[in-house]
C-alpha cells in the first residue's frame, strides 16, 4: 500500500510537472553566449542579517508592535533562528551540491555572530556587502553613505578576511550617489536593479561598473513572508522561471537570480524546495551556479556584455 | 521500475485530465456560433505602459513610498524590465505560435520606447489605445477626455503608423462620456466591461459600438501583483476557465480574454505559463486566437451579436 | 484514446486522491444516521444578489472607491456578470447533474431581474430569503427587521410564486431578534450559524426551529474574493472536506455546505471546479445533494436531530 | 502528445522521485541523537481556547467589528465550532493513530466546556497551560503574571485532575519575567520560542528550564487564518518540512512542531490534511509522536541537550 502510494505519488507529480511545464528541452546545442560557455548562469544570494536587526524589525510579529522599549521575545527568537539553524542548514545544502553562493553580510550581524561569518567565508562563498546595519541608505548624503558602506566592509573584513566587492542596499533602496560611493570604495558591482535578466555595464564617472540582476520573483522574503506563499509555490516559481530562462539561454545570455535570507530561506521546507530545484537543474546541460563576484569579473570587460546607462544622470 | 512508471504514466495522464479538465470533448460537432466557425475565440491584451508611469506608480515598492522628489531607483528599474525584457519575450512567444494580440499602448510609453512600439506593430499585432498617459480619466469633462484620448492615438500613430480603434481606460475606469468620446474619434470598440463572456453591441448616439469582454480573472496585474498568485496558480486559472468556455462554445458564442502587462506577464515564469497554456489549447479543435479589432469587425454587424444597452442613460 | 482514458479514470481516480487524501473509503457499509439513509448530505447555496447591491458595494473596485455619486462603471459591469452569465451557467450545471440547490434571493435582485428569479424557481430550486436589499440587519429593531424580511419574501413570492422558508442574513449578521422574527413569519430554518457540521434544532419561543450549517470554508466570496484563492485551491478544499465528512458520515450524521454567489461562483473556472467536485462525489455511494428546505423538513421532528440552545437568552 | 509526455516523464521521473522522497532514506542506521533513539520527534500542540475568547476576539468577522455590546452571533457560532466539532474530530484522529498530543488549555475554556477538557485528559493527552483567559501577558508585573498563570493551572487541574507543567502564552508574547514565574510555579518547560529545531536548556535562576520549539510554520492559525492558505498548501508545508528534518535527523537531534487550534485545525479539510501527513510519516522508520512533557523530561538532564542562555539577562 505504502509503496504503491509512493510510486503513484511520484509518477503523478512527474506528470503534473510535465503537464504544466513541458517544452523546455529544445535547442540544447545552440550558440552559447556566456564567456564560459554556460547556457544558464544561476546565482544565489544568501543574506546574513540576523543580529543586526533594529527594534521592531520586520517579522511575523511586527504587524502589531509592542510599545517602544518592551522586548518582543518571540520576535527576537524568530530572528535567532537564522543564526542557530538557517545559515548552517543552507551551508550544508551548498556543500552537498558543491555550489558557491554570494552572501550579503550585514556588518552588525558579523559582529554578533563572527563564527557564522567565518563559516560562510570558509565554505568558499563570496562575502559581499550589505551595510554596517539595517538602515535606510537612500536618504544619506555622500559622506555619510560612504562611511556607512565603508564601515560595513571594514568590519566584515576584520572578521572574515574577505573584503566585499559587491553591494546590496537595504530593501534595494540606494541613493542617487550609491554607485559613485561604491566605485570610490573599489566595488565591482551592485545588485539593486531589476531591469534585466543578465548583468550589464553602466558607466560611473566614465568607468565600467557591473549591475548584477537581482530578483523579487525568486526571493524568499518577498514571496514567502510578504506574499504568504507556501514552499511548493516557491518551488513552482523557481522551476517555471528556470525552464523559460534555460530555453532562452540557447540563443541569449541569461542569468537567474535567487535570494534566500537566513531566517526564511533557511527553514526546513524552503531548503527542501531549493534542494529539489538544484536537483532539477542538474538534468540540463550547461547550467552553472556562480558567485556574483566571479560573474562580475567574467563580464566586466567582455564585449558582449550590454551597456545600459539608464541612470547616467546620477553617475557622472 | 521506470517501465512501471511509464505504464502508470499513460493511465495517470488521463486521470489528470479527467481530474481538472474533463468534459470538454463533448459536442465538438455541434453548431458553432461565431461567424468564422470557431468554437472558442481567445484574445490576449498585451499592455505596453512602461516609461509612461508617474512618480510613485504602483509597483512592489509603492506600498512604502519615498518622499516626493526622491527617486525610487529599484522601482524605476522594475518598470524598465517591461521595456528591456518583458515585451520582447512576449513578442517571441506570440511569434512562436503565430498568434496576433492586441497591445494597449500608453502614448508616453511609445514616446519613450518608440522601437518597442514599432516592434509590436511590425509583428502584426493590433496597436490599441490606452490614453496618452497613466491618468484618471473618469473625472475629466468631455472636452478634456476627448483631448486626452486623441493625443494618445495621434502620438502612437505618429510612431507606429497605426491608429487605435479600440480603447482601454486606466484601471478600466471610464467616465460616463467615454463611449461618446470614443465614437466621435472613430473607435470601433472598448474593453472596460466585465459583464459578459462574449462581445456585444451597445448603442451610442444610436449607432452600434462594440463592447469587448475584458478580464480580471485571467489578468496578470490583478492576480499576480494584486492577489499574489504564483505562476502555477495562474496557469490553473487559465486552463480551468478554458475548459469551461470551450465546452460552452459548442452551443454558444464564447470568448476568453487574457491580460498581460509588460513588466508582469513578461517575466520568465509567466511567459512559461502562457506557453504551456497555448500548447494546451492546441489539443482542441476550433480554438482561434484573434486581435480585438478583427473580432470587433466580425461581430459589429452580425445579427447573432447580442445587444445590451445597460448603460444607455449615458450613451444618448 | 480518449475513451480509454475515461474508462481507466474511474478506477484510478482514487490513486490521485491517495496522493494527498487517501483513506476515505472505509466503513461504507456502517450505520447511516440520516432519516433518508444518506451517508453524506451536501447542500449548495446559490446567492442571487446582483442588481440589489448598493453604491460602493464590495467588488474588485471597492477598495479604491470613487467619490459618492460618481458611477463606477466597471464595477457595475462586474455585478451584471452575475445576471448575464453567472446564474445561467450554474443553472446549467445543476441541470446537468440533476441537482437541486437553495437560492438565497435578494428582493431587489428579483425585481431587477425577474426572469432570472423565475428561471431559478422553474428549475426546481428552492427560493430562499435573503432580505429585500443588501443592508445591515443586526442593527434593526424588531418591527423594522420584521418589515425588512417580510418585504423580501412578499416581493420574491410575487415574482416567482414561491415563498421562502429559509433565511440568510447579509454577511450572516443577524440581530438577537432574528429567529423570533423568522418564526413569526413562518420560516422553518436559518443558515447563519457556523457551529456544527449537521443541522440542529433550537427552541424559539418554545417551538422547534432548524439551524442549518452554513460555511465560510466552502464559500466562494470568502475564499476566492476575500482570500484570493485560485480555483484549483477551491477544488482541493471541497475534495478534502468531502473526504473527511464522507468518512465520518459512516457513523454520524454529517452535512456539507457549499456557497456560490452569482458573480463569483458563476465564473467559468469556478463552475469547472464545481463540475469536477460533483463528478468526484459520484464515485461514492450514499451522497445526496438536497435543497435546505427539504433537509429542514426531514430533521425538524426527527428524534436523532441534536438540540442546541446556545442562544436561548435571545430566543425566549 | 502522449509521447511527448512520456519522453519528458522519463527525464523527470527521477527528479520528481527526488522531489517527494529524496534523501531521507539515507543513513537510517547512522547515529541517533535522541535518548530514545528516534530519528525525528514530532509533537502536536492542540490549543483548546474556545469559550474563553473575549468580545471581538480574532475571527473571520473581527475585521469589521460590531459596536461594543452588540453580540456578533455568527462569530460566536464560529467559535463554538471548536467545542462542538473541532476538538472531538481531532481526538478521533489522535486515537486512530494512537498519538498523544499536548493540549494548551485556556482556563476559561475548560470552565465553559469541562467535558471537553476531561475528554482530552482521558485520551491520554497532556494538559498544558495557556493562561486563565485570552489576555496579554507581556505587560503584567511579576505578581499579576504569577496569579494569572496560577489561576489557569489551578482551574484546569480542578476540572481535569492534571496540573500543567508546560506553558504557551497568548500569541507567544511572554514578559521578561515569564520564565521565572513558570519556574516558581513548578513548570518544566515553555514553548514560546522559535529559535531552534530541537529543545534546549536555558538557565533560570541557575536551574535548568526546557525551551521547547514552537512553530509559526506548521501552525494553522498563522497560515490558514492569517496567510489564507488552502489545506493542500498546509499539507505541502508539513511534508516538505518533514522530509528535510527527517533527513537531518540521521545526524542531529531534530524536532518538528505542529500547532492546531480547535476551530481551525479541527475543520474537516485540515484534519484530512493531518491524517494524510501522519500516514506519510508512517513510511519512515524512527519517527515518534510525543507529548511535550515527555520530551521535556527526556531532555532535561540529558548531556546532549544544547544549552542556550540567549535571554539570560531576564532570567537571573
Amino acid at each position: 500500500m505504502i509503496s504503491t502510494f509512493l510510486k503513484t505519488s511520484v509518477v503523478l507529480i512527474s506528470i503534473l510537472f510535465t503537464f504544466l511545464c513541458n517544452g523546455q528541452t529544445k535547442k540544447e546545442n545552440s550558440a552559447r553566449n556566456w564567456p564560459n560557455g554556460a547556457q544558464l548562469v544561476i546565482s544565489v544570494s544568501m543574506q546574513f542579517e540576523t543580529g543586526g536587526q533594529p527594534e521592531g524589525a520586520e517579522s511575523p510579529f511586527s504587524g502589531s508592535p509592542l510599545p517602544k522599549g518592551q522586548p518582543d521575545l518571540p520576535a527576537e527568537s524568530w530572528f535567532r533562528y537564522g543564526a542557530n539553524e538557517g545559515i548552517y542548514r543552507m551551508l550544508d545544502l551548498w556543500k552537498k551540491y558543491n555550489i558557491k553562493v554570494t552572501s550579503h553580510v550585514v556588518g552588525e550581524a558579523a559582529v554578533k555572530y563572527p563564527k557564522i561569518a567565518k563559516a560562510i567565508a570558509d565554505g568558499g562563498h563570496e562575502i559581499a556587502a550589505h551595510g554596517i546595519s539595517w538602515s535606510n541608505q537612500w536618504n544619506m548624503n555622500y559622506a555619510d553613505e560612504l562611511a556607512f558602506v565603508k564601515k560595513g566592509i571594514d568590519t566584515v573584513e576584520a572578521i572574515t578576511g574577505k573584503r566585499g566587492v559587491g553591494y546590496n542596499a537595504n530593501w534595494l533602496r540606494r541613493s542617487p550617489n550609491t554607485l559613485k560611493v561604491l566605485q570610490e570604495l573599489g566595488f565591482l558591482y551592485h545588485i539593486d536593479d531589476l531591469s534585466r535578466d543578465e548583468p550589464f555595464i553602466t558607466k560611473v564617472n566614465g568607468k565600467n561598473f557591473v549591475v548584477m540582476p537581482y530578483t523579487l520573483r525568486n526571493n524568499d522574503i518577498v514571496n514567502v513572508e510578504g506574499k504568504h506563499w507556501s514552499p511548493d509555490q516557491f518551488l513552482w516559481q523557481l522551476k517555471m522561471e528556470f525552464d523559460q530562462l534555460y530555453e532562452e539561454g540557447a540563443t541569449k545570455r541569461r542569468m537567474m537570480s535567487i535570494s534566500f535570507h537566513d531566517r526564511i530561506g533557511g527553514t526546513p521546507a524552503m531548503v527542501r524546495a531549493m534542494d529539489s530545484f538544484i536537483k532539477y537543474t542538474k538534468t540540463k546541460k550547461g547550467v552553472v551556479f556562480m558567485r556574483k563576484d566571479d560573474i562580475a569579473k567574467m563580464v566586466l570587460n567582455d564585449p558582449k556584455t550590454p551597456i545600459d546607462n539608464a541612470e547616467e544622470k546620477y553617475n557622472n
